[in-house]
């Protein structure tokens, strides 16, 4: 029998929709609770299970990473399976490793990246209703992509901050950020060291602003130099938000 | 008032996972049935709604066309967005016009295309599940692809028939037929003049066999010519199918 505590780390994939959010609540059902009472059901074990973030409610993850301790002694590569089988369809756990008993998702995490999807027809689609943002105006592709430039490196976020988060610096590094039509979608990409609450949904609907001919591109500028919310775009439906990836 | 009947023809997208399929049937929800019912909502009128194809329960249709006799006097330009305002999201009409009397959108079908998506990884993806066939063990594409150019042009495709239809003749043109690969996605892809019952679920099932090991290109065209159903492959699930256009 093993008496060595691990430290797990989860690869998750999931469709948020019929979820409310990442962070366990009272009363509704989250992606953090039901992974955890799978994990119960395998190791019989009340774990703490630490996700990289907290997405919101209809929010989906390609790759989110959660570590949890404990001293089961199922083998690591066994955990995905393991959990799978007791997880419904909508959350699949693509990888297990094992890591330093420091390592912590959130804290360890060096960089994290966004996928947002827009769906520019004139008609919604039935299929990507719950993957994507409708918008039903021509958006100018190319006027969004100049707006881009403004926000790429290192600035103070503050208008593009949910009000109400509670953050010591609102400073950020956006080390990448892209956008790049793929038939009826518009594809947004945004990679940094880490996002303010709701950065990535504000910044989101500041740009299609941009592209409805609301504002100029530059005005995005002006809109981060203000570091004032009410400046910016209204935040982006969650539904079209992808999380891709966290960097250690 | 307009006293002119019309014979108006619609395209139609849907998300097929809630439904039980085109057909209308008792005591289940169909495609036909609920967009029946929003033409009674708004013309006042129990119209005999005629699809194309009668897609499966799961099938999905990006290019479903559907045509009705009616005395309304609603512009045809109009239909779309009153259809849509009383439909329910996972069902979108995206196109309405009107045609001759005498147009059928089942008998005028010229041709049909048909796109089928196989999930291609060890795991699961929580976001497709409802769009894709999911298969754990790698499929050999190029195997798969060369067996495709056996089924292409004029062929009795018996043995790709499911037993119970009732048609008089089993012989169908395959004017287009492709596969390629897609990040995970194996995405084929098939246009004929018309297809037998399930000809398209049991072609994909008999090509996955080719993709897995179990049989070899070569044996496609030796289950085409038996016109045997039980030597092809089994019947693909129809969360895979998407019903991609029609031809007059």
């Amino acid at each position: 029998m093993r008496i060595k505590m691990r430290n797990i780390v989860l690869v998750i994939e999931y469709d948020g929709t019929n979820y409310h959010g990442w962070q366990i609540q009272k009363n509704v059902v989250t992606i953090q609770e039901t992974i955890t009472k799978a994990i119960k059901k395998i190791t019989n074990e009340d774990v703490d299970l630490i996700g990289s973030s907290r997405t919101d409610a209809g929010v989906h993850a390609l790759h989110q990473v959660a570590n949890f301790k404990t001293c089961t002694n199922i083998p690591t590569s066994k955990i995905p399976n393991a959990l799978n089988s007791v997880l419904p369809a909508d959350i699949v756990i693509k990888d297990a490793f094992e890591a330093d008993m420091d390592f912590h998702s959130r804290y360890s995490a060096k960089g994290k990246r966004y996928k947002y999807i827009i769906y520019n027809r004139r008609f919604s689609s039935p299929i990507l209703k719950n993957y994507s943002w409708h918008i039903s105006k021509s958006l100018d592709v190319e006027k969004m992509r100049e707006s881009l430039k403004y926000l790429e490196g290192t600035h103070d976020f503050s208008a593009f901050k949910a009000s109400g988060s509670s953050v010591k610096s609102p400073v950020r590094t956006v080390r990448d950020i892209s956008l790049k039509k793929n038939g009826f979608n518009v594809e947004f990409e945004i990679e940094a060291d880490g996002f303010l609450y709701n950065m990535v949904r504000i910044i989101v609907g500041t740009i299609v602003d941009v592209g409805l001919g609301k504002i100029n591109p530059i005005d995005v500028k002006e809109i981060l130099d203000s570091k004032n919310r009410c400046m910016a775009g209204k935040t982006a439906p969650p539904q079209g938000l992808f999380l891709t990836k966290i960097y250690y």
